[in-house]
């Protein structure tokens, strides 16, 4: 099976090097062409267009920065739109919103989750190259269940965050070792790997931005949004929103999502 | 070394075998006796008070129901105080309340977490019935650290199966299935075993209590007290206690505390 | 000056009625002609379509349900677009969403709050006329303020309508006579008419629309969705808003926002 | 009617001058007896002990400033106890807790509001005193529900300033005129003398302390704990409290307690 891939971004990248490991035939795509070197190096094709890249493959997969790119990609000349027809699969990936749980280090390991929707047929046809980029991949159902499956994962882990940034607070202001804490967490009900990656970082102030604080912000919001449609009264992913933008507020919102445990360490006034 | 035992509840019975299955002497106290029958029959011998208890070993481990209960077995009428001398240890274990973190199977299988604080030399000497008794054990610094640790790991977690129960709800009102959410959960990084172990009980609307609901809800108010103390703001953790407090106020209180997913549920109106 | 009415809904009717009280020469137009009958008894013209309307009047208002029909008068044929022109005024009132702050009896009485923001000469062309429509008019800056002043006053009124349903609720469940709480309430720092007006109707469990709980927590989501786009973090309207949502998934919805007390009464399990 | 003043702080001193002024006779007692030269000048005489002023009035009304001093003047010897006796009556009156609502300027103008509980018989002996002290006094019933009633009062009064302080940032950020917000909220139906007196304060970040915010929050926490007790859940009261507690943590505690909008206003981030 041949391959398509359009965009070559971080994820894209390690995602199509990972095909091409597992011997798939990988045909690439990207509007800074200088950024496919390193797949071509590697044995992958490149399409001189969107349109050239889905005529050559059986499924294209299509992972771009922002919803104005994915339209692009598709509508403009030469785009996906020109050449997909009957027998042609096309899957949009959306990074860090959407149907793919994991970053950078579980795409290069083909450690993703994903959460596929939409049509089942090009799902099944899909299976052996996600079989190959992550893990475990789902059928959600219809459109739109990738997303929200995403979000509604996305606000338990910040909420989850926000407990945890709470408890080390509470932990060190009453005279405990914070490290003493993670160690207890570790053997308990709720050992996770967030709090065993994350936790012994936020104990050092540490937080080089792996999922962006505005991004998990923005996740919150939209699953509130999610539950008022639904009419789901959720208190305690609300205080989480709210301090996810207090920490907006404090310009922290460039940094990873943990550092939402600045605003509950807070202690001196800044006029 | 020999170990005495007073209160022979679900907790002192499975730890006491425990330690005499792993060869050591073993000498319990019971206010009812006849509790004392099965360990008996497996090797122990019995004291009549605790003072005899305490006369005739090493190291005495108190593990009784309620603090009324632990204050009579120390000041009464040959009580711990009659014997206690140096050369003595004395160890008072809190059931759910402080430091042992685990419940009954945990107990049996010595799969316990033992949060000790206190005295040193004795947190060492006891260290031998500690390895046999829990998978780990960690001294925490001066008498309170065991307590305090109990309550802010425990004030986590309440804030966390409030997040879980919100995620839940999310998912079947937006038309997921939330079978699949346990599942995405579990390959992520939040994954742990409170999710995974409960999680499928919840959707059935199984509350078999655990670690009942108003244990959890006193557990989430102890610890938002110690932050009032040292003006810790945790904002989560007061909305999750007051999902609690709308559980108690539901007649839940009894259930297990995963029942506090039922406030999330709700949706009809009982007058 | 001659005053042009699209729109005589309950507001609409009220409005120019008092115009026509005080000596103003108003024309009407409404979809549904029949409902011009009152006004035209008390003197008013109709108007065959809203351009003959403002083509008639020096300042024309519109009062109209929903948005679709605010948009529909402006960009129908023969509507409002027919016929503005350089020296033509035209006010666009939203009901309960924005610039009017009062409800029925306010509207009948002249005793409306005008928040007014847009085109600054026209607003000075308008005071006579609002002078008899309002106790007071506002010019708050440019066209969007008006909305936003609305939406930032009924956040505040949602909150406080939660803590004053939190505290009824906590002085019965006390022992304390409910309305010996109104009446010191009454007598106090944050004495106000909405304590008085619907205090006495909460304890009798009366909530009588007079502005429907479900528009109330729409207004509560925008007002939060505003401070999310100004990374305004607030805790206390979060916490209000998913109490209102409670309420809503209770089938409240369309009773008097008050009767977001029955979500903190709530005792009783529903399964 | 003879009246014993026991405590001629702020509160007791312009109490007792304003039943002179109304001509009773007043006979106090301080710790520091040079405290009671003013009251004397306007024609109070002095006793030498609590015991003494108790013998010689027919009402002895204590308003001490702590606990302790309350239980002092009672036990100690020349004590209240050692001439309380049947015809003699006592009235405990915790300034800033429990059974008066106002400050200073509403004691020295007889506009206090009287919060009775306990003694029936005693309460109506006192009441002409009271109808000089204050505008109105209540009789709540059994001992304790004096102390309820202001504590749920101020819970309210505690949330009703976080939806103040939100609607302020709010307003600020949008860019509407915080003035305009004032004037829109007074001719509203959340109207009230709070937001009237202490909002142009805010706007200037004044916040002289009338009531200290740490107060504030120690009456928020014991009504929280009161809510606990007769499990009500009050989501927006426990959102406000932690509010207070980072105000705390900011080093606001001893400002008024409408400091707490700087926790709302925060904007940069103090490491």
């Amino acid at each position: 099976m041949e391959v398509g891939f359009l965009g070559l971004g971080i994820m894209g990248k390690a995602m199509s090097m990972n095909l091409l490991k597992n011997g798939f035939k990988v045909t690439v795509w990207n509007r800074t062409l200088s950024k496919c070197d390193e797949v071509v190096a590697h044995g992958a094709s490149v399409g001189e267009t969107p349109a050239e890249v889905v005529k050559k493959c059986n499924i294209t997969i299509a992972i771009l920065s922002d919803p104005a790119a994915a339209l692009s990609v598709v509508f403009d000349k030469d785009g996906v739109l020109d050449q997909i027809c009957s027998g042609k699969g096309y899957i949009d990936i959306h990074f860090l919103e959407a149907p793919v749980s994991g970053s950078k280090q579980p795409a290069e390991t083909g450690q993703l989750v994903i959460l596929a929707a939409g049509d089942k047929a090009l799902y099944e046809e899909a299976v052996p190259a996600f079989d190959v980029l992550g893990k475990k991949s789902f059928f959600l159902g219809p459109v739109g269940n990738g997303a929200k499956m995403k979000l509604v994962v996305n606000m338990i882990m910040g909420s989850v965050m926000n407990a945890f940034s709470e408890g080390l607070t509470l932990a060190k202001r009453s005279g405990l070792n914070p490290h003493s804490l993670l160690d207890v967490l570790d053997l308990g009900g709720i050992a996770n790997p967030m709090f065993r990656g994350k936790g012994p970082e936020m104990v050092k102030d540490n937080y080089s931005p792996a999922f962006p604080l505005k991004h998990q912000q923005k996740d919150m919001r939209l699953a509130l949004a999610l539950g008022d449609q639904n009419a789901v009264s959720m208190p305690v992913a609300a205080a989480a929103n709210e301090a996810f933008k207090k920490a907006r507020s404090m310009g922290l919102g460039d940094l990873d999502f943990s550092a939402v445990y600045e605003t509950v360490k807070l202690l001196k006034h800044s006029s």
